[in-house]
């Protein structure tokens, strides 16, 4: 079964606590945590699976948190190809009050040992042998070899499939100079890793310029911008964001991708490829927790949406 | 080895993080996380140990948290007596900052099975036929039974060995009733179990009144309150605080319990037990983590501290 793999080189097992009201300094009893697998990776792979798009999760998982994290996911119904590592899994924990609002603990992601890191790539390698597409999605923890991500693209390239990466900082240079067929930035990252008084667009040009094939950028409430598609070398077109869309806005840029690595996959014309990302993006705003979408409102949102040519 | 046998009905394995300053609403990159055991009995446990008494910590665990409290309590030189059960032992979380403030998030406990409280209540029983007290300290889990602390009092008193209580809520009442060595609540939870306008002494008294044979009420920075030791029934006995002590007050009450536990076994003199309950309390407070003590400021505390009779 060809498959999308989806590569999280820092997961996380999301932990979820409400509380009435966060008051700091103060001590609370908070409800039963909600535990349940996290990492960009791993929120792609469950927003394919819920398009109906076999994919595999690949992830460096350690201890009881990262034999938890596994178990869920096949619970869930999502393939999970594990890289044993030492290093105990780590966890983030948001707290929920009672006006929804998030605040959230994010560890950092634990250093893997000097032979680990070989270890993913040769699970990815093996994955890809029977793929459709690679996606490699989230940060990396500290430690990680600089030439990881273009180490995954070549393997991507050497199985004859495409690479999508959605990082930031140095690691997205570095994967944009390696070639992939697409990486997708949001606004504020492409301005962290790309400072400059040429806006979007230029940034994202300069993506390109880098290797990378295509380029998405996702601007939040307001849609997104692709470039490198059809139309071009210089071709930048625009989606809209959808009006009044508002809710839970983690996990709408990995929805993105999901839909991007699917109309990459089947061919499908960029304009519509870029307007079905802003449409699940969306979608994934109004689900109540990142790698869900709603779909119905996905199936509203998409006749709305059209790209436009901008430049 | 005769030792205390220090019961914790609902541990938990406690986690620090920390961040620079904790915003309502935001998202923080924390440190690595630090975690302990913790649990109210797991602190006394501790504070004995450092005292040179030897205890044994007897408590539910379960899951890889239950599993990692053990291993961390063995690694640390304590005893433990593991009663397995199937419920993942809670976590509580702590955001401390750079300013030292710290806002707890408190896990509840997770309910036992029918079958798993007996378990506990035949291991605690095990472990008196060669122990020289009992120590039963902090809340209990959803679904505990009511008689849980009346019935390990009754296996102390079976054994020979003085029973005492460190809890809070209906709990308190019931184990008071059931004629322990002593109990030792605070203020709060003192007023909160016996609610009047009798005062501290007065509401003490209707602890004794229901059973309890000695009642310790500590009172934060402004010291104990004893009642029930020598002196006749009426009489009351006070230590005042150790002035200009400020630190980490969790903790500061199971310092107490390990001194008031360590003096009954002993057969000090009552006002000498209060009095080196008060000081190892206060000692308490300067150090780093609930279940450590400043043996240094102890040393300095007690000669200034002397238990006097105020009724």
């Amino acid at each position: 079964m060809s498959r999308v793999v989806c590569v999280t080189p820092n997961p996380a097992v999301d932990v979820t606590y409400r509380v009435g009201s966060l008051v700091p300094g103060a001590s609370h009893r908070v409800s039963d945590p909600v535990e349940r697998p996290g990492g960009k990776g791993v929120n792609v792979a469950r927003v394919l699976h819920a398009l109906g798009v076999p994919a595999v999760v690949v992830a460096p998982l350690g201890g009881p948190a990262g034999a938890g994290l596994a178990e869920a996911l096949r619970a869930g119904g999502h393939a999970v190809r594990p890289v044993p590592v030492a290093a105990e899994t780590r966890r983030t924990v948001t707290v929920v009050d009672d006006a929804g609002a998030a605040t959230a603990f994010n560890e950092p992601g634990r250093a893997l040992s000097a032979d680990e890191w070989p270890a993913v790539v040769a699970a990815v390698t093996e994955e890809l042998a029977d793929a459709v597409a690679l996606v490699v999605s989230g940060s990396l923890p500290a430690g990680a070899p600089d030439d990881l991500l273009p180490r995954l693209v070549a393997a991507a390239r050497a199985a004859g499939v495409p690479a999508v990466a959605d990082t930031s900082g140095p690691a997205l240079l570095s994967v944009a100079g390696s070639g992939p067929a697409l990486v997708k930035p949001n606004a504020d990252e492409l301005a962290e890793a790309l400072p400059g008084d040429d806006g979007v667009s230029g940034a994202a040009g300069r993506l390109l310029a880098l290797g990378a094939r295509r380029v998405v950028v996702s601007l939040g409430a307001d849609g997104l911008l692709g470039l490198g598609g059809s139309g071009g070398d210089g071709a930048v077109w625009r989606v809209a964001g959808v009006p009044g869309v508002s809710g839970n806005p983690t996990g709408a840029g990995d929805a993105t991708v999901a839909a991007l690595v699917r109309g990459l996959v089947a061919g499908t014309p960029w304009p519509e490829v870029l307007a079905d990302a802003a449409a699940l993006g969306a979608a994934a705003v109004l689900a109540a927790a990142a790698g869900e979408v709603d779909l119905a409102a996905y199936e509203r949102f998409l006749p709305t949406l059209h790209a436009e040519r901008v430049e």
